[in-house]
C-alpha cells in the first residue's frame, strides 16, 4: 500500500478523458495532473519543441514523487517517449503502445485506420506499435486538424462536426478498416459522431479505456495498488484554472478535485 | 535616411498578412519579423500569459535596434499593448486603433460588427477603441475559433468554412452593421467567404492594409521612412521552419527574404 500518486501529463484539457478512466478504475489513487494550456496545441508542433515542453511538464510532476507517470497526450507519447524515459526513473505508461495492442486485438480483418494530430500522423507512432505485434495488419492514418479546436469550442456534434468528421474518415473507411485508433486524448468526445460516420461495424479504440487497464496492469504487477479512501486529485495548469474548468466540464463533466495554476519555463 | 529595421510581432505565421502589406506599402524598408509558433495559438489564452509571451517575444525583436515595432497579433495587441509600451522605448504600432479608426470612417449607419479570437472579443479592445472616436457607433462582436485553425490547414474556402461563417456571422448580420472588423490577422484570407455571406454592403476592415498605412504615416512624421534598393525580410520563428513556410505560402504565396528558428524563454 502506497500513498505516492499516479502523475497524468497532458498537453492542456484533452487528457482529462484519460484522467477520467483512471479515476473510474482506479478510484482510490492519489492523482496529480499537469495540463500545458499556456502552450497548448502540442499537436501541430515539431517533435523537438513538443520533446523541450514535455520535459518541462514531466519536471514539474516529478516533484509530487509519483509512482507512475502517463503521458496522456498522443502527440507526446509519439516523439518524446525515448526522451522522456532516458529523464524518469518511475513506470512511463504512453498511450500508443496500449491503443496498438488494442487496435490489433479488435481487428478481424486487419485493416486499421489511425486518426490523430498532424503531428502524431506524421510520427508514425501508431503504424510503427502495430506493426511490431502484428505484422500482418495494414494501417491507414489521417491527420484531423479541426477536431481539437472544435471539442474545445465546445462542439462534440451538429452539422458542421459530421461534415469534417466525413471529410477526414472517408478516406480511410474506403480502405475497408474494421477498427479505428482514435489518437488523440480530446476524439473521445466526439466517439458518437465518428462511430455514425465510420458505421456500426468498425471498432472504435478509445486511448483512455486502454491506458487506465494498462495503468492498473503496471501497478498491480508492481504490488503497487493503493486504495485511499476519499482522494481528490490535484489538477494544475500552465494558463488560468477558469477556462480549463470551462471545457473540461465538455469532457468530464462532474470532475472532482482542485484546480491550481502553475508557471513553467520562466527564465 | 536610415537602415534600422521595422520590426513586426505576431503569435505566429498569419501576421504575414500585416508583414506583406507593410512591404508591399514600404519595399525599401528593411524588415524583421517574429511568429512564436511554438506557443500559437494566442487567442484562447489569458491576458497574463499573453503579455508574458508577448514580452518576451518583442524583447528578442529589440536586439535589431528597430525603429518601430508593429504588434500584428490583434490579441497581443488587444490585452498586452500597455505592457509592452512600458518595456519599449520605439514608436510601438498595434492593430486596434488603426482598425477602429478605419471602420468609424466607414461605417455610414454607424453599426460595426468586430470578429477576432476569444481573446479579442473579451477584451472589448476594438468596442473601447471605437467608443472613444466615436461615440455614436454601436458595436457587436463574435469570437470565430475555427477560422484560425482551418486557414492554418489551408482552407481558404469551401462548404466547411462558409457553413462555419454563417454561424459565426449571422448574429452580426442581424444587427444591421455595415462595417466588419477583421480583427485577427488570419482572416483577410477568408475575406471572399465572409464577404459572400455578409452581402456585397458591408465594408470589410482588414487591419493588415491599415496598419501598413499607419506605419507608412509614423515613420513620415518621424522622418524615419527608408529606401534600401534590394532589401529582404528576415523571418524568425520559434519552432521548425518547415511549417512556418508552407502554412505562410497560403497567406503570401510570394513571400521574398529567409526564416530562421529561434529559441524563447529557455530555462
Amino acid at each position: 500500500m502506497t500513498t505516492e500518486p499516479i502523475a497524468i501529463f497532458d498537453s492542456g484539457v484533452g487528457g482529462l478523458t484519460v484522467a477520467r478512466e483512471v479515476h473510474r478504475a482506479l478510484p482510490g489513487e492519489e492523482m496529480v495532473y499537469l495540463g500545458d494550456t499556456a502552450r497548448v496545441p502540442y499537436g501541430p508542433k515539431s517533435p523537438r519543441t513538443v520533446r523541450r515542453f514535455a520535459g518541462e511538464c514531466v519536471e514539474f510532476l516529478l516533484h509530487f514523487r509519483p509512482k507512475l507517470v502517463i503521458i496522456a497526450c498522443n502527440t507526446a507519447s509519439s516523439v518524446a517517449m525515448d526522451y522522456l524515459a532516458e529523464r524518469v526513473d518511475v513506470p512511463l505508461v504512453g498511450v500508443i503502445e496500449p491503443g496498438a495492442a488494442a487496435a490489433v486485438a479488435a481487428t478481424a480483418n486487419r485493416r486499421v485506420g489511425v486518426i490523430g494530430t498532424k503531428a502524431t500522423v506524421r510520427s508514425g507512432s501508431y503504424e510503427l506499435a502495430i506493426k511490431k505485434k502484428a505484422d500482418d495488419v495494414e494501417t491507414y492514418s489521417n491527420a484531423c486538424p479541426l477536431f481539437v479546436p472544435m471539442v474545445e469550442e465546445g462542439r462534440a456534434g451538429g452539422p458542421v462536426v459530421e461534415v469534417v468528421a466525413r471529410e477526414y474518415l472517408e478516406p480511410l473507411i474506403g480502405k475497408g478498416i474494421d477498427t479505428l485508433i482514435l489518437g488523440c486524448t480530446h476524439y473521445p468526445v466526439l466517439k458518437p459522431v465518428i462511430q455514425e460516420v465510420c458505421g456500426p461495424d468498425v471498432n472504435l479504440v478509445d486511448s483512455a479505456e486502454v491506458v487506465a487497464a494498462k495503468v492498473a496492469e503496471v501497478l498491480a504487477a508492481e504490488g503497487a495498488l493503493a486504495d485511499v479512501p476519499g482522494t481528490e486529485p490535484r489538477f494544475f495548469v500552465t494558463d488560468v484554472v477558469d477556462d480549463f474548468v470551462e471545457v473540461g466540464r465538455y469532457i468530464w463533466p462532474d470532475m472532482p478535485g482542485t484546480v491550481e495554476r502553475v508557471e513553467l519555463g520562466v527564465v
